[in-house]
């Protein structure tokens, strides 16, 4: 057994919460904790499409809920943290401190 | 002209930076300067091929430089960070931080 060379921070983190568009999600509904699909897609730059792909691997993981209904007339989509999308997304927190502090003290030569 | 809804930071994180793999790739050169092929699969705990194809991006974005040699009679292939590299990890790190310090003054209300 050794414990010289354990694996990497980065192989702790989850690609389902690390992503750069899901963690947006993720960061943004623990924000606001019920966001409206139409803010998301202004404040992540995406595509109606796009943000609906990334939605589905959050839905089908459990770390958010996607609710649709009407504001009015119009059709809206509303989208909240879960606990476990809570709990997923501190922990990739807790996961890109280790590596901030990984790389920070280790600074390079020049 | 609005000021109060400035896209999300995660908008301005680089995909071939945060990816985990690579994030890792950068973290590891970063930490080593020059790494071996193997030791970087190790840590990473990748096949051959997913390593490969990652260096690859990197590469050709200009973040790591790539080099076959021998040890002994070994085929070595050894990685180092370019300066590029090192900047755009850098920028990374400071996006990630900017990202956390919201996540953590927006605590959860339960």
């Amino acid at each position: 057994m050794t414990t010289e060379d354990p694996a990497h921070p980065v192989t702790g983190l989850d690609d389902v919460v690390h992503q750069r568009v899901r963690l947006g999600i993720l960061t943004i509904t623990h924000e606001a904790r019920r966001v409206e699909f139409g803010y998301l897609r202004t404040q992540l730059q995406l595509t109606a499409g796009n943000l609906s792909q990334h939605l589905t691997v959050l839905e089908t993981a459990g770390l958010v809920d996607v609710e649709k209904g009407y504001e009015g007339k119009r059709g809206r989509t509303w989208i909240t943290l879960t606990s476990a999308g809570d709990k997923a997304l501190a922990e990739e927190i807790g996961r890109l401190k280790q590596l901030i502090a990984r790389v920070e003290t280790t600074g390079t030569q020049e």
